[in-house]
């Protein structure tokens, strides 16, 4: 068995969510789940067929992201991996909803960070083992700090 | 710190669903959760009690694959894993469910596919790194496949 | 790329709960969904800030979990990973309502149990492998065993 | 403003799902819910679409189901009712996925029984204002009666 | 058909919550998806069998909540009714759970305040149509009421 | 008791969702389940407080829409009820987060159609029975207009 570092390719301004499922129909259930919360989202999803012709199946309304996205699933290799990427909306817009989808077992990360997918490869194939998601902390919040984040996703509206 | 690689052994015709619970409660919880949803499944499910006694708990409708899913929690030797085989019935039936029991954090696979644990050992214990779900992916659909996808989970039901 | 594993320090009496998230946002709705769920919990959440000033930021009504609880997210280091420290309430009670908080990803773990937290350390930074929750099974229940895994749940009132 | 009581028509051993949605493709996402859920189910559901065209919009699997759920639907007359009829599965296996449809608001019940909507008809249209669903309760279960009702349910596998 | 109200009586101190649902089995399964959230909870439920023998079946760990809670029941007399009556927990706290039994069709209210369950029968049964939970708005919040609510709120600690 | 009919008063443009919660909570809760879903949703919220000083409480990021929120709230009078007036998002996008909002008890309905709600008024107070949305239907599809169905939603990109 070895382990490996895959970096995934995040286009400018996307978001990255990675997940492991279990059916070909993950490509529409996904999709679906995205468009009927943000229908205004541009995405695209990729995910890895882990049996008979073992394709990634893909489903996009955006080109580039299309290309992204198939990209980092072939570079992970991980069969019943999928990758989302998605423009004009964010993680924690959509999450709820993709958790929710039948094929879902769990999700990775979802991130705007870069993102190293650590993958162990035996003779049978490929799986993710875990995620390096962004850097490590470099210290705790102050008093000050804490009350800057409050505010913060206040002022997105977020939180009242 | 040493990583091995552990086979599930998957009795013919059935899935494994595996994931990381957390009280001995979950044997029966994720018995009622499958039952309540497809009654006539047919199924077993061990969990890898982590404190105490450390026994496998175990339910179960049926004798092989009771069998099976202790062998298989057994061969992984995490705490608080468990493992579910189930047929008559698919991981898209019942996912949600198990997804909502209280007492489940995570789900790792849900396959019918040759399956291989990656698993870490030190001095205190196992535990489930990541999983090698099938085959990795050879290609990326064309327009053909893709339809072929798509007309599929339509023929089978599954999509209108 | 370095495997090393961290132990997660519990204080006397709590519970642990680590999971994947992706916004700072996170401190807040994980705190919320606990006071929530069990108001007279005692608890803290400290999750891993993994970009910009990178910070943990903390949620807290007790001192000591607090504190704890940021030890703990420093010692693992990863981003964008959340530890909760719980007194006065359980995992079965809270988990529900975490895994559907809108930023949460997965939860690793749930447990009162030593922890070891295996994490991959690249250039970039730190991930969450997997975690060793408590020991490994010594054996499987016998019907006896099983009646009193059945009998205890019932005792404490959790199933009727 | 009149209050009619309208019949359900229940056909030998199917049960009924009535509930309040918004939207035509609550056809299709109703559909989806229960075939992913029980593959082998039989069943109908038909949907008032309340602007436009107003037809009963329907998806079924079996021509003796989608004719009575047409025509349940079209007694009751409300816009945006829902009605579903099932054979070979049961409301418990299905409730919470139907529940969790994106369209769905509100089920006013899941039943064998004989049951009377009660109808509200104003100049715009009809509406409903609640459900009488089987026979009012003729006593209080005894502790004989209530030992009875709790082997019944372990009987039928339902809980441990 | 007539139309009547009908009042439930809250013993002092507790919170009542009313709803549909569609099986024996929901005695045992909301009792257990309230002691599963706050294990400290004094409650009661009663559900309105509707066929065969028709009991109210009740589960409970209170006696002062259980006769209340078969005393409403009988009093409202509809078909597949349940009463929630509950101490040392709120609705807040154990809502999502008991919305997402596997039996519930929807709930009627959660509430301390003054009820009135409008009742309607016919020659087959009893019906909920609604419920008048309160006292009908006064005014509108000014801003400092918007302010002192959003103080209250955060003063109990349930948001940040 | 008196049953009347309150007509809801949709501004040009939005959809309006009706539901039961039972606490002050609701309105902050609410706002912020649409904003983390659809952030760009122009909104309002408005909760009848139903004991103490029985306030409308709202929460909106749009001032026409709070202005006929409130006017709406007030208009039925119903304890606990909640009205949501929302532009640039669609129900289908919001509903399922709105539901699984801890406070709320069930939803009357969500749609752009005229709206009358059906109130009871008793001397305690006014109760909602039900909604009569939209208009009754005129016929069945045919298979022509079913396949138009079933394209317009896949036009619109909702699915696949």
């Amino acid at each position: 068995m070895e382990l490996t570092s895959v970096r995934i390719e995040i286009p400018e301004g996307a978001n990255a969510i990675l997940g492991q499922a279990h059916f070909i129909k993950t490509a529409e259930d996904v999709f679906e789940a995205i468009v009927n919360t943000v229908p205004g989202a541009k995405f695209a999803i990729a995910f890895n067929e882990a049996s008979g012709p073992c394709l990634v199946r893909v489903e996009a309304n955006d080109d580039e992201l299309r290309a992204a996205a198939i990209a980092n699933a072939q570079a992970v290799g991980a069969g019943h991996l999928f990758v989302v990427l998605v423009r004009d909306a964010y993680p924690v817009n959509l999450l709820g909803r993709i958790k929710d989808c039948y094929e879902v077992c769990s999700i990775f990360c979802a991130t705007a960070n870069p993102v190293e997918v650590i993958v162990a490869e035996t003779k049978q194939g490929r799986g993710v083992m875990g995620v390096v998601d962004g850097t490590s902390p470099k210290g705790v919040e102050d008093p000050a700090e804490a009350q800057a984040r409050h505010d913060f996703v206040r002022k997105i509206g977020y939180k009242r």
